[in-house]
């Protein structure tokens, strides 16, 4: 089987996309056929693959402009991904399904996790609001050996965020966090982060499942939630915004005035062509 | 800059093909291109690139059909791989530069090693001439934090290859071995190997500059070399045929009766198209 793909990446996360316009071309995504695209040595390599649907096509009725089938690089479907959809929309306009010049308002990219508010920026930089973040409690944490305390933060998918003075106190990320499974019955993902200035952040993060990876949106949003509300324990102040400098480049997060979460930075395709699946 | 590609691996040893035929599109290819296109995130992602140039064109000037100009991710230039020529090979029979039933004889290619043999083999695996093995004496490695004995095999770069009873004894071959730089002033790479059978080795191998890697065509070359020579003491009864797995799949090394090494083994193009290079 032969068919078109296109090879982007948000701050080095990054991503095979699929073009299924009317949901034909790949419908019932495979998953070995996900995991041999994402295979880094075998395929293509990525972290996830993103399948391309209009709006309303198929199972999905949403009132939204397009659908995106996001999947993890070992085939599983799953809800969203921040710096994902980002890509998702950079393809849009790339190829020219969408002209971000005649949009009226956001893009409306429906997603597992319900529909998602993408912005083209004036900079050429893509933005999306991430909705609101639940901060919970102080959790322990188990990392490289040390039980270090976290701040819970709840971004749709489970984050424990830690506070230090150096990244360097993070040590080894590859290894998966020890957590109480009463606390995290999903596993959590685990964010290292200290200020580097004035409203400026870096942070290394474990996605729960994967490893350490060089960027994660909802873990820059989350590093956000947890430090403002750390800095103004009296009471947030907003809108706010963040760098956050990552591994894989600096994004930028904003919370707003009505409690939302949007995180912004570069979206790219550097790749496009056709694969071969055996 | 967009210019076309192919991506391809033998045994999960994986390079970007770059067409060039005449030697105008990427002449002095640039090493951060190259660092870009290799880039397993931001880039494409492969151990190295192949560049296909025409034989006897530009600086090359050889009697051959073709040149293989093979650079290492990081952009330096190398002067062979085993694996890179098999997928170069598989390129030019994909894309129709060569018709492997009108070849008569081996196909020609040129490297900065000299001028390499290939065959397309009947079951539609690629074969290449190696050369002859140097098999050396012992010497002593230390791999993590062990001295074992190892065989020393030039295969026109470093082998130390250690006979184990289990690969399991290879340990983490992630980091670097230790050796005596007045033995290896160039360093070496490490190769275990295992019998699994009567003329079947299972291997695994460190590679100097990269760490433990999927597959390697030399090393693969040079632990029949040293098994060989280890199992029969008083002298060699060529040609002997030894099945070698690697963490990417299973190569096939004969000894041909003139003492030379053929590696063969699948070689594949999985996808093609452009990159843009910023």
């Amino acid at each position: 089987m032969i068919f078109p793909f296109s090879k982007g990446h948000g701050t080095h996360n990054d991503f095979i996309v699929l073009p299924d316009l009317d949901g034909t071309a790949h419908g019932d995504l495979d998953p070995s056929l996900v995991a041999a695209l994402c295979d880094r040595r075998g395929g293509l390599g990525a972290d996830g693959v993103l399948r391309v649907v209009r709006g309303g096509v198929g199972r999905r009725i949403a009132d939204a402009d397009w659908f995106m089938d996001y999947r993890n690089a070992d085939g599983s479907a799953s809800e969203m991904c921040g710096n994902g959809v980002r890509v998702f929309a950079r393809y849009l306009a790339a190829t020219g399904l969408v002209d971000p010049v005649e949009l009226v308002g956001p893009l409306t990219v429906d997603t597992r996790d319900g529909v998602k508010l993408v912005t083209y920026c004036d900079d050429d930089e893509i933005s999306v609001d991430m909705g609101a973040p639940k901060v919970g409690g102080a959790v322990d944490i188990r990392v490289d050996g040390r039980l270090v305390e976290a701040t819970e933060v709840d971004m749709g998918n489970p984050h424990a965020v830690v506070c230090v003075d150096s990244l360097s106190e993070a040590g080894d990320l590859l290894r998966a966090p020890g957590y109480r499974s009463d606390q995290f019955p999903d596993g959590v993902n685990v964010e290292f982060v200290s200020a580097s200035g004035q409203n400026s952040l870096a942070m290394r993060v474990h996605e729960r499942g994967v490893g350490e990876t060089w960027s994660c949106g909802t873990g820059a949003c989350a590093a956000v939630a947890a430090t403002a509300t750390r800095e103004q324990p009296s009471g947030l102040t907003l809108p706010l915004a963040y760098a956050v400098t990552v591994p894989g480049g600096v994004l930028t997060v904003t919370w707003d005035v009505d409690g939302h979460l949007h995180l912004k930075g570069p979206a790219v395709i550097v790749a496009t062509g056709t694969f071969t699946s055996r």
